[in-house]
């Protein structure tokens, strides 16, 4: 299970940053949430969820795990990266610390993302 | 609220290095829960929370937050941080990724710890 679980964490970085949504959007349960960052209203739902994954999906963007910051144990895990979006006039990094819980089949049933204001360093692009 | 956040965090990773326990203890509000790791079955109230720390108060230890890890968004906060105990024969090394809720008197309403077995590192002391 954790062979399996690191599986899909590294997968998921790796769609994050290039896509496609959908391909995102396959790696959650039908009723999965999404709550990013942790404390806003949880997005319920493969269609909710793809929504939230779409916006990312029209920025030229680049992510990458830090290898050293995952940690697994049962049916969870938690782990750091690094997402870079570039928009028309700047350059956004953000360094969240997600955590997620899967089901037995492997597939995220709950994602919360940690990070607030302080985190984000925009620069002009 | 993130920067009392942020002290309770720094104060937290310190007292679990160097104790005393109830400072720990007082630290979580009279109802709070701690899953450590995440997905065994919680210690529900501040009677359970000092039972869980008083077994590390006999242990020499040390601990070291990572501060570039720490994330802080309304009132929840996650990061990682090192505890190195060392018993008779073996110097045991972990770096759990916490996550935290907090009440709005700044208290530990919630702690999940994310570590694994493949988390650990024991060597010869």
């Amino acid at each position: 299970m954790a062979r399996q679980i690191r599986d899909v964490v590294e997968q998921y970085v790796k769609l994050v940053g290039s896509g496609p949504t959908e391909a995102i959007v396959d790696l959650y349960a039908p009723d999965a949430t999404v709550e990013d960052p942790i404390g806003t209203p949880p997005k319920q739902g493969r269609d909710a969820i793809r929504e939230f994954y779409t916006v990312l999906a029209n920025l030229e963007r680049e992510t990458s795990i830090h290898p050293d910051t995952i940690r697994i144990t049962g049916n969870h895990a938690a782990f750091m990266f690094t997402l870079v979006t570039k928009a028309a006039e700047q350059r956004i990094t953000l360094h969240p610390i997600d955590v997620m819980e899967f089901d037995d089949e492997g597939r995220i049933v709950h994602m919360r993302a940690y990070w607030g204001p302080d985190d984000l360093n925009v620069e002009p692009a």
